[in-house]
């Protein structure tokens, strides 16, 4: 659950006080595997790469090179990988301990970038993509096979839209865009997840439906810290003036950036609607607890009275003794008069109950 | 409803995905409808455009030429337009698409602008139009007919006021203006609501008044997004340095921009007292549960104890047996003394109640 | 009430889409009336203007010209005036249109200040006062002929002060302070009227308690819109470069910004202690429903188990048939035992009741 | 009491549209008492004056003035050392309306600042003390003889630490330290009562209680206004570029400024916390009302069924007219068959409640 | 616990209105005990040092020198060192006034940074490190002997990773990186906690849950302030310009001020989950309260009138005087028809809790 996510820092595989730029793998991860896709206008070479030293044998040639790592579940492919880019420690550090919150940072030869796709399965986990984005090449590490970027392969491979006229800075547009759109059916989900809590909160609410509310906002917390740091990573690669970004790029960007805005002001709204949640949920159970009492109340009310006054004749004072002991008892009509007198006391109250709203049509 | 607007993501056509720029128009939407107003001070030239290739054939001589395309359920005249004025592919997609929030874009040609008019049938509805302001002309698409454009025709025909003397921008300020005083009447609904609701709120809280005022605060969060986004689009307006605004426009567009901030205080304003209507909701009930639990309180402490008192004499013990065994039973004066008895702890116990403040005047 | 200028947007009398600038009087309105002083350090001009054509030429001889306008009620001499001064479309129109909140805008000939007054017979409405600042003279508009500044007119007819040294942009900052200062009293009123309250919640809580508390809680809304705005319009004067103000004016401007500061500091203070006010409702009311309960509590364990007991001595069960059928009955000592047996269990009961602290000392 | 320095506008002595720079002493003030320290590295002097005009004579001779003025009750002594000193109007005012709030403001020959001392008697009064930082002399004003300046005047008469050795301008920051600090052992005494409070509120939460706890909101909350103001005078006298401060006395300030900033992290936290007290009030109110509830609804409903049960054979029907009229009455077994039956109810019904929690351990 | 160091302001040794600069020791604090480790790439030199006079000697010769002082109870030693190095009084004073809050600030000859170590004995407490970075060398002050910088010490033995490549301003990196990855155990702690309370909270609330909320609650909140601080000082080092700070160190510090973030990321997220625990906790309450009197009532309104009518029948009217006494009693068929009346009842009041959901399945 996204839940976990929040409350435990994730365990982190290199120990504190160790040396900055360790690279220590999760065992538990898979094996690495490299996809290479280099083209230009004319040509689309794809393959395999085995052998992780040579990855950087294939940038050069005035072709865009994407380089993409899935699995992260071997040190040594890459630290190899790192030696052959020229990638700092820190940064492929914070590769493999894939907690980082999406973000943006500057080293000599890339323009490195986290960010956190959705894994498509549930929609209840994130995974770490991170970008290396240098001269003509674009190096990305993910960790798992699924992912989002099967129709941007496609385009390369059918030369569908304007991908193969552009360089490696259009590329990571192209897949940053796609992890962005990734969002929307799943903030979608929230939404219709959020309307049914709305009719069941006034209809029938429980524990379980505070429950649901509870890990609702949960979920919408995750997912602001998450696309808040995205809007910040497409504001700064807005902002970028290392060279690294075209500037007729730049404008699908800020296209990125808008999305990201929308998602934070759909988010936002859901957030204020959660926590609107909540006080209705309380105002509902409270009702309830209105209308129990009242029912409690008329009925303790209409028959205690009633009860005292048939114990009264109850008593066994002797009528022999005195005329003073309850001569109501020796009465012909003693009887039926008390009938009458409770009848009345019921009508009374029936009516103060009616006059107060407590019963009938309001 | 509004909610829905806010809680769910509305439908985008766009796959995620796609190619940028993608123009796919909705099938159900209206067939698009272009109206062109051309004028000059002395001219006014009136006419439907058939062919949307020739739109851009019309601009260029020293007039201000308006087009106004209406319905955008046809992709190839869209995709026509755009190419006639050399829009760019993305502002396109943002066009068709729509559920843009208000928002300005500067491209190579052109001033692209959203704003989302309220849908004057119910009002519960905002439709989206955009904006492209170009040299001697404006591109306005809209999404149904029924506008509040129809005054500015008007004074365009009736050479009225200013607007024969100034260019496009003029024009541009003329029906962004409209589409925000347009808001005023809306405004007021909601405030005329809110003024009921607090009466309701303090005279007969149910759960459907909970419910309005909960419905209530969704609309006024929605407005609150949308005029919020506008005032920003206003400010750019103002502060645009890409020389599509005339100087002497800008003093127009900062009353615009004033009536934006109106709104968004009147916004705020109620959005707190909404809010408070909350709280108040939420004593009223509990206030309600008070006075019943009163009523309870009072009648069964009256007569609990009475009910024991009498149950007592209703006991069967042997008066033959023992004088132990209820004397009073035997005594002449028992019934009477037990009566009086009874009713100096009513009046005991009604003197208490008052004391509390629990019957009686307050 | 202050509430009803928060709820409604005020009847604008131009209907949304009419031409900008379009200045339309409110029939109900007092006709104008136009006061002149013109003074130097020798001489001071006091006089009724009738024409409102000729109001510009009484300016220009290195005197001070104020001009003040009593009365919106006839557009044509609003017209007249603001054809006489150079004054924009727009800015007129925002002098019929009541409703501004206090801005600040700058034209080519003015400075133009909107400021709004406490109406002074209840301070529950506020009345708009606009100012044009130009070279030499001042031209204000009031909507009603009682105002705050009285005292500045007699200060300009006796020499008193420096207000007869200085030009208009003095006259000005003294008519500001007159508004600002005006504030105080109102503050000081709704301090009181909090500290009433307060008293009211813990003592005696009712549900127009609740009432008042919102309402005051809403006319610290409105006061709070208002300097906040103020405060904005000061702050923007202090920094004014458009040379309507001259240096040795400004450190008085400063004094009287931060007259500004200090009354929304204590209007934010008052509305932190009437939203605490709120809370302490709550939990009084929550008190009191506890107290009512607790009564009930008491009563009924002490008395149910008892009515209990008695009624199984009042069961009919024939003690003839068996020696099992209450035997107790038979007994010579039943009566008092049972009665010894009643008072033990009161006994305990009301020991466990002391001891949870529900009667007794606390 | 603080509340009612924050609920009450203080008596403003200046009546609004007053001349500005009126200088007003209040008469209930005590009478200004002067007395001058004028010190350099070899010597000190130090005497009262008597004649206010000559203040000014004093001060020049490549030495240190320190003009204290004490007591605020003679309008004239404080406008002849207003002239003496060639202090603004506005500055004079400020000083004799003693409810200013911290802040600074740089006139032609001063530097002036208002700070607020607590009143160190019992902590819930503060007193303005007024600073004039000028060449070669600090003039200050305070309302009180009690002050927390008597350390520095030791030091000064006993040449101990740097304070001879510096200007006025450490020796403003000398007395603006020692009131800063003077704020710790009162903050102190705020979290004292918060801890109280906090131990009461889980052990007897009373509406006394609940009172406290608001009124400790009070304080802080005015705490917080003087000590934000203060930060915020620090801060502009750090970024001082008047020349009134030098260099290495910025270092000093820099501390003050520092222990500010801690002052206010403190109260933040107390606010916070008092805050999370109110909530933990109102569920410590709501659970005892929880454990009212529970015992009677256990009470009542273990007793209720049997007094029906008991009720039903207190019946007389007449068992000799037919053998269906309660054939238990006459069975020899009935009585301790329903003692069983009774007692079986009240095994089950006390099982249900301990499953359900209401009795037992926990 | 971390409640106290919040709640209290920590015993300042130094009394307000002495000295600044004033460097006074705990008496109960540990002797300072002085620890160098002088190195370049080539040797270790690692001794103890006795005099503290002497200490500035060993710096200078082109090697890093690390002065670690461990325990502050000896004012002398800190005066010593601080004359050795030329270090400001007021730093000095920081230094044994352990209750500074993580801060920067520059001196002429050093960078003085203060960070707050968690204890590493059980995590609620913080004891205060102080840096001092001066040209070649790092002095740096702890409190207690544990600290969590032995893999640091370890690594400049061993030659391990770049440590001994670098100058001081790395070295002092590495300790404060240390510093700050100590935190995310602690963090993860306090995560586990909220889970459990949140299962708690649903399972079995209890006040003691509620204390235990608002106590998690305060140890945020000071994990907080402590972690906010130091993120501040981790920015103002990036942007240090003072020149103590090497380019290449400041990639590493980049790393370190993002670690700072991602904990500040994690204890917001953490505070928001407890704070919609107590609304949780709160409803919680309010649902058991629903339930108990859900119990109560339904009892009651069953058994209240099946009691008043079985009372009925008890009444001792005469059936001998009248025809109309009861005649029921003696009808043979009297008793079973009223058991079947009020077997009716039941069923009926059955049906209708079944109705209203208040038993049975839902």
């Amino acid at each position: 659950m996204e839940l976990m996510n929040l409350l435990r820092v994730p365990q982190r595989r290199v120990a504190p006080g160790s040396i900055p730029g360790t690279v220590l793998a999760d065992p538990c991860a898979a094996r690495p595997e490299i996809q290479v896709m280099a083209y230009d206008l004319e040509a689309l070479d794809e393959f395999d790469l085995l052998e992780a030293k040579q990855a950087s044998a294939h940038v050069g040639q005035k072709r865009t090179v994407w380089i993409n790592v899935t699995g992260l579940g071997d040190a040594n492919t890459i630290r190899e990988l790192g030696e052959a880019f020229g990638i700092h420690g820190l940064a492929l550090e914070d590769v493999v301990n894939t907690y980082q919150r999406p973000k943006i940072e500057e080293y000599r030869n890339h323009l490195f970038v986290v960010l956190r796709m959705l894994d498509t399965t549930d929609g209840s986990q994130s995974e770490q993509i991170s970008f290396f984005l240098g001269d003509g090449h674009l190096l990305t590490f993910q960790e798992n096979p699924d992912d989002c970027f099967e129709s941007i392969r496609k385009r390369i491979r059918d030369k569908h839209g304007r991908i193969r006229h552009n360089g490696p800075d259009y590329l990571a547009y192209c897949l940053m865009d796609a992890i962005i759109d990734d969002f929307f059916p799943q903030v979608d989900v929230l939404g219709e997840r959020l309307e049914e809590l709305e009719e069941e909160v006034l209809r029938s609410p429980s524990v379980e439906t505070l429950n649901e509310i509870h890990r609702t906002r949960h979920a919408l917390l995750a997912m602001r810290r998450n696309i808040s740091s995205t809007r910040e990573v497409m504001n700064a690669l807005l902002r970028d003036t290392g060279g690294k970004i075209e500037e007729n790029t730049r404008v699908y960007l800020r296209d990125c950036y808008d999305h990201a805005i929308q998602l934070l002001d759909i988010i936002e709204s859901q957030r204020e609607i959660a926590a609107g949640l909540l006080d209705v949920y309380l105002s509902s159970v409270n009702n309830r607890m209105n209308e129990v009492m009242k029912v409690l109340t008329v009925i303790a009310t209409l028959f205690i009275p009633l009860t005292f006054l048939v114990g009264v004749y109850g008593m066994n004072f002797d009528t022999q003794v005195s005329p003073y002991n309850m001569p109501e008892l020796e009465n012909p009509y003693g009887y039926p008069v008390l009938l009458a007198i409770m009848a009345v006391v019921i009508v009374a109250e029936l009516g103060y109950f009616y006059y107060r709203g407590w019963i009938g049509r309001r």
